[in-house]
């Protein structure tokens, strides 16, 4: 018979222990501060129907992303991002709106896989809500949280920033300038991906677009000399220029320091509103963007006619833990070991006196392994204890039963003690 | 346009956030106990190769229950158990063998939903590997370990009874009483579904399998005398017997009383081939099957040459709690409220004090939550600490930013007082 591939599908993460309880420390250290910051984690399927995650119009360009599927007459598919799941669950229960929600969970991609990008991914959202209006004080509590949430894990992945772009800005320039839907579109679009087409693509690409030297020339001088230029030109303008400046004043007045306006933060063709923004990693640029998110107007609207608005954000959980993992970025020294005793047991008389130990230790979690398989030799027993990597073993014979005792070695040193079961719990907590 | 449903598709489940909050507590104690026994957690992905999930001998009758779809020229589906990845990732990494290990993760099912079956839904899964041969005294240990992981969780389920069968006790009976295969099949399946069946249909199945009054009669026997009449028969059901009536002895010197005999235990079709076993809580016998597991031969054979032998479990987590939430079986008190303090400021002037504020409580673990549309009327501001069911509220104003103070309401008392942050944190502590 053929032995079937035990490598999983590309563009699926499959961790080793040591580096699954890194991700995992990680993840608990940034839930932790999601939830001292009053958000509700949230636990969605990640299966919808095919009606819930896609519309007619947009239809062509996600299917090809998603992974789609029938069973009997229902067309369903797995969620691509949280949003649309929280859209459906906000919608649904309206009488006991959910103001703040998290969800820590697995998203689906079925796009071509290529180095960084996943097809099956965690991200952490978190996201918070209103009927009908909200302050942007809370897009200011967002990016604090989320600030929280990177610091928390800092000494894995370093210090970030944070680049604020304004939607409404680029709606009253455009308006200012007098596009036409086609070309607003266009040039949103080259604005988006600015970073990633160097400058003689995005130039050629606005000549493309407009077809007139000086609209194209007053969209570049915003990456050169600001916004500063474009103030007293529009009601909408000054509008959505204060809206920013006031932004990064409160921003720096709670205590966010790592914050900077970058008008090319667009966030796509996503269903943002107002003020946008993007974490990146000051040591890990190569990642790209570590969260993201920014203002809604209308989160719920193909499900309930009730006006939900809100700030959200996707932490790309995956994208920064598993790649660095991928790539022994992250110091696993303090996950490698995860037993502190191997319990041997010379002779399967002894086996009940010996579990019976166990079961104490695990009281007190101390992490205990038995080695049950007793008509192994105690070369065998002590290669098993070295080769998990466990800090103590424990040997328990006819001798150290008859004394009611264990005789306790430190792998590191070598040293061996008997020792009753609750002086070797004290010795193993020094 | 018209709204599309907020529900989800029926056979997922989807909580509210005290539901949730229950849910994953009762997951951490559980994983807890798993941790300190030294199992590794693993985090396999969610799609696998069809060929990976199915295998041409018995395709037809996975198919339907399975969720298949295709990317490009790739077929693939979700995992319906956590043991087809397990096996697939334990070949891929024999060199550095996880010898103990646990998923707490979604599968999949795509049967029709009904009452308490779920499509999507939790398993927790722990397996203790070994290369060739492990002792039956592990298959002790994943049962004392389940015990405890039930165990700390027994204020919300009460408590369980283990039922332990033995399929070398039929194989040695059928082979005794000269069944064909086709036979044993039969009478194989009568007997795993023997509980759900009732005696007269269990009876008229024997016939019908067997058409040997005196054979069914022995069979019928078994449920009613035990196995002490077929001592002495065989070697092969005197090994049985035997492995069973020691493996009782030592689960009971290990400290596990709740166990019993229960020949009718099979667990189906699956792979299992020495002893396994089902828990059911005492108090929810409507939940049926509340754990299941038992030994396998040789578990990772579609993947590699290397013999891996074990004791494996799957706890139906969401079979357990989803259903005893979604049926009101639980006591949710302690974990409606999730917010200790509403941050209620008066002016928006005041936003940076307050947000210093804020950021302080969370620095304590506090769980703060500022209401920051500070253009709201006391009166909506309190209304607001009031429904997100905060235990305190803490008012921030001119008068509390001039004296470096907060007043601090305690919503159930409705006792004031302007204290220090410092002093503040210490009240809600007390």
């Amino acid at each position: 018979m053929d032995l079937k591939p035990t490598k999983p599908l590309s563009g699926f993460i499959e961790l080793l222990p040591a580096q699954q309880r890194c991700f995992d420390y990680c993840a608990d250290c940034m839930e932790n501060v999601l939830i001292s910051s009053g958000f509700s984690m949230l636990d969605l399927p990640a299966i919808e129907r095919a009606e819930v995650l896609t519309d007619k119009d947009n239809w062509d360009e996600i299917e090809t992303q998603m992974f789609l599927f029938q069973k009997g007459d229902t067309k369903m598919g797995l969620r691509y991002d949280g949003t649309v799941g929280l859209s459906r669950y906000v919608a649904g229960h309206l009488n006991n709106l959910v103001f703040r929600a998290s969800q820590f969970s697995k998203r689906y991609r079925g796009e071509r896989a290529q180095r960084g990008r996943y097809r099956e991914f965690y991200q952490m959202d978190l996201d918070i809500m209103g009927i009908n209006s909200l302050s942007t004080n809370y897009d200011a509590e967002i990016i604090s949280v989320i600030n929280r949430a990177l610091d928390s894990v800092a000494k894995f992945i370093g210090p970030s920033v944070v680049l604020v772009g304004s939607r409404p800005f680029w709606d009253a320039l455009f308006e200012f300038l007098d596009l036409n839907a086609e070309q607003k579109k266009s040039v949103f679009v080259l604005i988006d991906k600015k970073d990633k087409m160097g400058d003689a693509d995005f130039s050629d690409g606005l000549t493309d677009a407009l077809g007139d030297v000086n609209k194209e020339n007053l969209i570049k001088s915003v990456f050169v000399d600001g916004y500063e230029n474009f103030m007293n030109k529009s009601e909408k303008l000054d509008a959505a220029i204060s809206e920013l400046t006031d932004f990064m004043n409160l921003l720096n007045a709670i205590g966010v320091k790592n914050a900077k306006i970058d008008l090319s933060v667009a966030r796509g063709l996503a269903y943002y509103t107002g003020l946008v923004f993007e974490f990146k990693l000051v040591n890990h640029p190569e990642l790209g963007t570590a969260a993201g998110g920014g203002r809604y107007e209308n989160l719920a609207s193909k499900f309930s006619k009730t006006k939900i608005v809100g700030v959200g954000a996707a932490i790309g959980f995956s994208r920064i833990f598993a790649s660095m993992l991928e790539n022994n970025q992250i110091d696993l020294s303090s996950f490698e070991k995860n037993v502190n005793v191997a319990v041997l047991i010379m002779g399967q008389q002894n086996v009940p006196y010996a579990m019976n130990v166990v079961s104490q230790l695990r009281n007190e979690w101390i992490v205990a392994v038995p080695y049950l398989d007793t008509d192994k030799k105690f070369k065998n027993q002590i290669e098993y204890a070295d080769k998990i990597g466990a800090q103590f073993s424990m040997i328990i014979g006819d001798d150290e039963v008859a004394k009611n005792q264990v005789a306790l070695k430190n792998m590191e040193t070598g040293d061996q003690k008997n020792l009753s079961v609750a002086d070797a719990i004290k010795e193993m907590a020094k």
